[in-house]
């Protein structure tokens, strides 16, 4: 053994040994993670501890479609949908609202959303044709992004798309020159990064005046038709203070259009952003000491976090103030809500396919059926996470969750306390309704199916993959049936 | 605006002022990165700048597969396959070899692999399902993981499949009930921890006892023919020295097997971790200075990675010297590599979609066809990254380069010298070969295509998704054609 092995060694025997003593040391002096109430997902259960949506068990659901399954709750997907549209009190009119696309793309959430006015807001080619193929009146749809392809936005433009927003300056005078040669004006409006905001990629900077000199650019092309402000936030919307600021910093925009352009806008396009109150990203830290130590990860409380009511009626209110302070009339205010909208409304279920002996930190090891591979953003970020069915009484002890993958870094719950896992025991981690469809991949296993529950009534929205599927493009083996030759 | 927005406001002013000033000053003291050679993937400029791989040009393969595309190199990868099944001088045979499906579970690279006398290492009831499907001889499969199906296992039994690795102590009996139902043997291996490796959910580690507890317990099952012991090292495999603590660990518990349970191993299964030369994880303290200041990484030389040549030749040195010195016929030796195997063989190249004016830092964005949507793995992992074209003597100046979709994150490279981009200009992301395929996602783009380069001429292996394919399961768009009608 080399003289840095033997380091290695001596170095991890100390660590292990340290884990072993200081983690139940830690674990004690720890905040204790008091599971969220069922009830923030309308989950109940039953005398025998198994839980059920709408009167459903969920293990019923394992057993029909198999395990891992995704589940859409509808009315929860109503509810959310009903909120971003409803017209706040006091206010003049309700926010139009256009789902992000990205954040879920499964048709069938998409449908349910679109039957209840909300538009579709797209980010790439392929989002615009299911825009489209999904019968969404190309005025309700918003066209967004750095990627926009020549070809798609000449279909946006020649069937009309209410809105385009142009992310970056250079974009402007080729969209122009397509819409010449389409003999069609566009509805545009440019993406901006407020003072103090973050942009990156994406828009145009106020505070250095590139964002006046992109509206000055696009406002001398006569075939756009400049009518929007966009903006994100660019990081989460939690608390009202941080909605204000990104208000502040749109409305005094609108303002210097208005004072130096002579621009009104009509449209405040105000991005996505608004948080999951029940999704919160782990600080790095506690991160470490659940890795570590096996200190359980405890959320940012959900009351804590801006309601879509309370966030739509500040939205308005300010909107609103800030025109009636001016003697202007407000706006119309397009929202693009992406978690918020669908986060909650979806949960994965997954199975346990293996339980490890205890190690010598007396924590166990599951290995569930669902990891990276499906639900990614589990790591490094709180999802709430339920036993399929908890006997009454049954104690707990500390588990570690993992994906079925062959990766090191697939571990989803490095501590949650469960009754004791066995293989075939179900959990349900909760808020999968934000990427983790989008961000699924084929890595070794196939991508699960997804199913909605609607009054008590199970229907399939997307089939899971069947091993076929995953090879349906290659030569030789999918679909076509060709026989692999050479085609150069 | 808020206090804490103030507070913010003035942060964020102060530190992109910092960003100004000091990144230029930091950029010239840091260490210079300087292109690895073109000749390390085979690749040649033409007198206009064009790559070329084996005379043909990748811009011409942009043109006619669309962007973006993955390209094998089939002799690349024909090389690789053989360094590893070669018998290295002095030794009495040669390794055997089984590829790591999972690192590229692409069957036309997969076909290569397996004409040239390489079995499959798989991790999944769909890799055994693809193994099968691709007329591997079941004794020439590895299974592996902790997700191994009862149904899976049972096909992979009955068909006599080469070896089952068993990942913990409690996958023994079931595995032995299911071979006395079936009637059959199975070869099976353990696979165990080396003293202060890392374990995780994979193995039982020896230091504890477990592993040779476990091998008790399968031997003790007559239905289990135990040949084997099966070891990761848990970490990349870089240097000798690495690699010699790792055999260290693997033969001194082959050696107690011996001692204390009178087992002569058969096997030893040494899993994969050699490293890809060309590829090294960024430190994040780099990774933070390209990101904040415009600092190139800098890679890991080459040259101080061990080459296949010298790891199969050192394998062989040590198994058979250890052995020779106790007066034992050295056992099979059995390769599961991934990353060096394959990743070297494959490039990614993605075309420039949208360029911005440069932000006050003199830093120039652009934006490619591919991001974190086909390729995760380059965030915070040095990829030599060429300019598809480069006209001899032009300039370069420094780019941020980000994927597609709108997400922050989607960042592949924060800090990158080349000539001046245009939209349509392409580049070559190199070594996507492992991790990238399996690693894709649907995130608001289709899959790309995946074609071979063999002796001057590119054949399909894969077809790009078209947007039909991304609903092809879903109910009421896709293939079956159904209505959409509730199944409940």
């Amino acid at each position: 053994m080399s003289g840095s092995g033997l380091r290695g060694l001596l170095g991890r025997g100390l660590r292990q040994r340290a884990k072993r003593v200081l983690g139940p040391l830690l674990r004690r002096r720890a905040p204790r993670r008091v599971d969220l109430p069922l009830s923030l997902w309308r989950l109940e259960r039953d005398a025998a501890g198994g839980l059920r949506l709408d009167g459903v068990e969920l293990a019923s659901l394992l057993d029909r479609f198999g395990s891992p399954l995704h589940l859409v709750d509808a009315a929860r997907l109503a509810g959310n949908a009903e909120r971003f549209t409803a017209r706040p009190p006091g206010a003049s009119r309700a926010c139009e609202v256009y789902s992000s696309y990205k954040t879920n793309p499964v048709p069938g959430v998409l449908r349910e959303l679109h039957a209840r006015g909300i538009g579709a807001e797209v980010v790439s080619p392929y989002e615009l044709w299911l825009a489209l193929r999904l019968g969404v009146d190309p005025a309700a749809i918003v066209y967004n992004g750095p990627a926009k392809s020549e070809a798609s936005l000449a279909e946006a433009v020649g069937r009309g798309i209410g809105l385009v927003n142009v992310n970056a300056r250079t974009e402007i005078a080729p969209l122009a020159a397509l819409a010449r040669r389409l003999g069609r004006r566009v509805r545009t409006g440019v993406r901006v990064v407020i003072p103090g905001g973050w942009g990156g990629q994406f828009g145009e900077r106020i505070d250095t005046g590139a964002a006046l000199r992109a509206y000055e650019e696009a406002r001398a092309c006569p075939e756009l038709e400049v009518v929007a402000v966009h903006a994100h936030s660019g990081s989460e919307i939690a608390t009202r203070a941080g909605l204000d600021g990104f208000l502040d910093g749109v409305l005094a925009f609108a303002d210097s259009l208005r004072q130096r352009l002579r621009l009104e806008v009509q449209i405040l396009d105000l991005g996505g952003s608004l948080a999951c109150p029940t999704v919160s990203r782990i600080p790095e830290r506690a991160q470490q000491m659940a890795v570590t130590f096996g200190c359980e990860p405890v959320p940012r409380p959900p009351e804590a976090v801006l309601s879509i009511d309370a966030y739509v009626a500040r939205v308005a209110e300010r909107i609103e103030g800030h025109c009636a302070a001016r003697g202007i009339p407000p706006p119309r205010v397009f929202l693009e809500p992406g978690r918020a909208l669908t986060g909650n409304a979806q949960m994965l279920l997954s199975r346990v396919v293996q339980v490890r002996d205890p190690d010598d930190a007396g924590m166990t090891w599951a290995v569930l059926d669902a990891g990276i591979n499906v639900a990614e953003t589990v790591r490094g970020t709180f999802h709430q996470l339920f036993p399929v069915v908890e006997p009454p009484g049954a104690p707990r002890r500390l588990h570690r969750l993992t994906g079925p993958s062959c990766m090191q870094g697939d571990l989803l719950y490095p501590a949650w306390e469960l009754p004791a896992l066995s293989v075939g025991d179900a959990v349900a981690i909760m808020d999968a309704g934000a990427y983790f469809v989008p961000f699924s991949t084929d890595f070794s296993f196939p991508r699960p199916p997804v199913v909605m529950l609607a009054g008590g009534v199970v229907r399939p929205l997307r089939h899971g993959e069947a091993f076929e599927d995953l090879v349906a493009l290659d030569e030789g083996l999918g679909r076509s049936g060709a026989a692999g030759g050479a085609a150069s």
